[in-house]
């Protein structure tokens, strides 16, 4: 990459001495590289000039940012002609800054970005120019994020309807199904569920939930305790801070149900709301909006976001490591507008996940042990026919990057587990349920959330347990009625509660 | 009640008799009268005049509401003009409506009201006049609810300033406590728990969570389980129109967290956004209130409203009576602003809800149980110190009411469980910590979800069981080290994981 940043400096007054000044600038830029830019690459001031209480500077580098040399100046700037010329540093922006890298081949869709730019492609690279950049855009690193955002852009227009990355890892035998209706219509009619007074929201009556319940333990009893997991009760709200951390505010906000506060918790700044309401038992809109807040917050998405939060700035012993934990009381939300169907695919639903950290041996070995436990479950009780699928994780997608056949990396990256669903017709031709999953992510979340291990490269790992995914694949092979079930799984469920009768 | 309502009926056009229109109207009313007034009061039609295609009454009725009355009789002239002249009904709307009411003492403070109203009070009376109502405010009842809020107001004012309904009925001896300091404080220091990302939320920890969930199980096999109560699995998103009939909407509008959909699901609307947090790191906040919509829903604060609405519309079998039913799967959530302390007031809690329905007879019988199987946890396994006492219910609160010291209306209220807190200071000085619960609200929300039963009345009642609270009452008395605390529950508890050591 090549840079070019032109940056001005406003000092609290001009200098007595332009041309000592400007011997400061040279001296101080030499004396910072070294820190700053280091042997990530070349940096060297190539223009200089004073106005009045105004430095201009151009900077240029190959490799290294120009920005965080800039920085490092001024910090030093401040401290020299403080104590020289009692001389203070104002403000610092950058009028403009360049960078050119490679990108083949150009985008053949224009690239927007949310913030003035100019952008061009010639012979593999591409060219952006950001202007007006004030510190905190500085500090906060927008070209680096601004380039990574251009290659995403192009990327993505690249493996634009291309599918995404699907491959077969291991097949259960076909097995012969005892049903082959929808299974949450007959739930519906056998009053086991009804359609939730909220979007895409299911209440589970007496049997249904029973179900649910019995999924749970087997996750629990036949998978997490008996490779040592442990749980935590974790928050259902989860912070703009850490899905900014985990990428997902940026990459699935039309996804998220959102939280607002009230403005005020007095009886007496909502009197006129409640006494509409108590005259017109409808909800006045407008009042109701004038007295909430803007979102600050959402309802659970996934749970390792807030897992890796409650770790971050952590260093794990060595002796914790594999770390080993699951969360089981957070409700998980997610907008699915149009696509909602029965109790697979839901607005609200309840998942077990677990969350690993460990050295990137013991990722590898925990993913075998996990793999081996679920290939259990779902061959011995629940006898599914099921099958696993490697597919490209949420966080390459996002960065417009797709899978990879590479042998090394296949540990790193999501497996899919996928329940026939006899209802929706032949095996070979209709879509699988995806009922489970599993991913090992190396380094991306530890280092995001700063945890840290005193020996090793510290990786992790998680995996998301659908219990409304493991009852709709169950009921959709095996039927509502026991006589149906295998032997093992009616072992664990128990005498299923009759449903409520209502006359 | 003495009421006199001025109507406005337009017609499609005027009438070409209108000797013959006065004479239709007057035989209506008197037609309608049994249907709508019945034996409920008396009613008259006491003036009426034509106007071109508006049509001018005046009905008086006392004890019975004329509005029902008069759209009865818009009903009927539709029926009659539309055969005899092919005239129809085009609007009808009440230019005034005035009710006389009992109020003694008359209000010391002004009464407000959100809609046109003119209230004056004389003689132990109170007259409100409503002006220009519309057909639906005439259908939707405004005038009874519009005095009813009056009624409310004005009660509020009478008992301002006097304490919440308190009055002890049990309390154990009391205990030596190995243990006087804040639990909360002590697990922080322990790593047991961490304050969550977000307001008022907590991240319990190995140790923390293993507790939690062993006062859950307590709950279940020593008091749900053996009296026969059912699990069910309700969404955590409450709607608004639950809320409204529960009257939580009206009582406590401050207290909930709301939820907002986002507009679109579509990537494409999203961008401007995405990109912004991809480059700044930081929310667009401007950005992100106009993709979401205004709030649609809240966040669960009581599990009871939803159970009713499952079983809203529905007649319960006999033989399914007492019908009993727990949740423990939505999060509960309170904004609780500034009474925030530790894990006993916190914005987000797990509780346990058991809701029963059934007759008079049955609900008291199970109270008795319950009674009795919460004493015995908290006595045998807990040995906590603690006593019960009578206290105001929400609903009798919300209206304005207070508690009762009439006995056979003893039933119908609400039980508080409350624990000594050491660490608070003096026993008989400090506040206890309310930990659960226990209601009989008798006919309030079946009649109010239509819930009903072939051969009874059918009363209903819930308890709620604090789970965060039941640990905090535990901890507070017996500490954090499993030597200080009972056999017993020493046996529930099992092996305390160790907190996760960081370095």
């Amino acid at each position: 990459m090549e840079h070019r940043l032109d940056a001005e400096i406003v000092l609290s007054a001009p200098s007595s001495d332009v041309a000592r000044l400007k011997a400061t600038v040279a001296k101080l830029v030499e004396e910072v590289i070294p820190r700053t830019v280091g042997r990530r690459g070349e940096a060297s001031l190539v223009e200089c000039s004073v106005h009045g209480e105004k430095l201009r500077l151009t900077l240029e580098s190959s490799g290294a940012r120009p920005h965080q040399l800039l920085l490092a100046l001024v910090r030093r700037l401040a401290e020299e002609l403080g104590r020289s010329e009692k001389i203070g540093v104002r403000s610092v922006r950058a009028p403009r800054y360049r960078v050119t890298f490679p990108l083949d081949p150009a985008p053949k869709e224009p690239i927007s970005l949310p913030i003035p730019h100019h952008l061009s492609f010639a012979d593999g690279r591409a060219t952006l120019e950001l202007t007006d950049l004030d510190e905190e855009a500085l500090r906060d690193n927008w070209i680096d994020r601004a380039v990574t955002l251009v290659e995403e852009k192009a990327g993505r227009q690249t493996y634009a309807g291309k599918e995404q990355f699907w491959s077969l890892l291991q097949q259960s035998p076909p097995r012969q199904h005892a049903f082959n209706q929808d299974p949450t219509e007959e739930m519906l009619k056998r009053h086991w569920v009804r359609n939730g007074p909220t979007k895409g929201k299911w209440f589970l009556g007496p049997p249904a939930a029973h179900l649910l319940r019995t999924m749970e333990r087997i996750a629990l009893d036949e998978v997490l305790r008996p490779l040592g997991f442990q749980e935590v009760v974790q928050p259902h709200h989860d912070s703009f801070e850490i899905l900014i951390k985990t990428g997902h505010l940026e990459g699935v906000p039309g996804e998220f149900y959102y939280v607002a506060e009230p403005k005020s918790r007095d009886p007496a700044d909502w009197q006129t709301f409640t006494d509409l309401v108590a005259i017109t038992h409808k909800v006045p809109a407008d009042e109701l909006a004038r007295r909430v807040g803007p979102p600050s917050a959402v309802s659970c998405y996934a749970q390792c976001p807030t897992i890796y939060w409650w770790l971050s700035g952590r260093t794990l012993a060595t002796e914790e490591l594999p770390l080993k934990i699951y969360d089981r009381a957070a409700v998980s939300n997610r907008y699915e507008s149009g696509g909602r169907h029965g109790l697979e695919r839901v607005d609200e639903f309840h998942r077990i996940e677990p969350v690993y950290l460990g050295t990137p041996e013991q990722m590898v070995r925990l993913r075998e042990q996990l793999m081996e436990r679920y290939a259990k479950v779902f061959n011995e009780i629940l006898e599914l026919e099921w099958r696993t699928a490697w597919v490209t994780p949420f966080y390459l997608q996002q960065s417009g990057g797709a899978g990879t056949e590479d042998d090394a990396e296949k540990v790193k990256g999501t497996v899919d587990f996928e329940a026939y669903l006899p209802y929706r017709g032949s095996r070979e031709e209709v879509e699988w349920l995806e009922f489970q999953n599993l991913s090992i992510v190396g380094e991306r979340y530890t280092r995001a959330f700063t945890i840290r291990s005193p020996k090793s490269v510290l990786w992790s790992g998680c995996s998301g347990i659908g219990l409304e995914r493991w009852m709709t694949a169950f009921l959709a092979q095996k039927g509502l009625d026991p006589e149906g079930w295998p032997k093992r799984f009616y072992e664990f469920a128990g005498k299923v509660p009759a449903p409520v009768h209502f006359l």
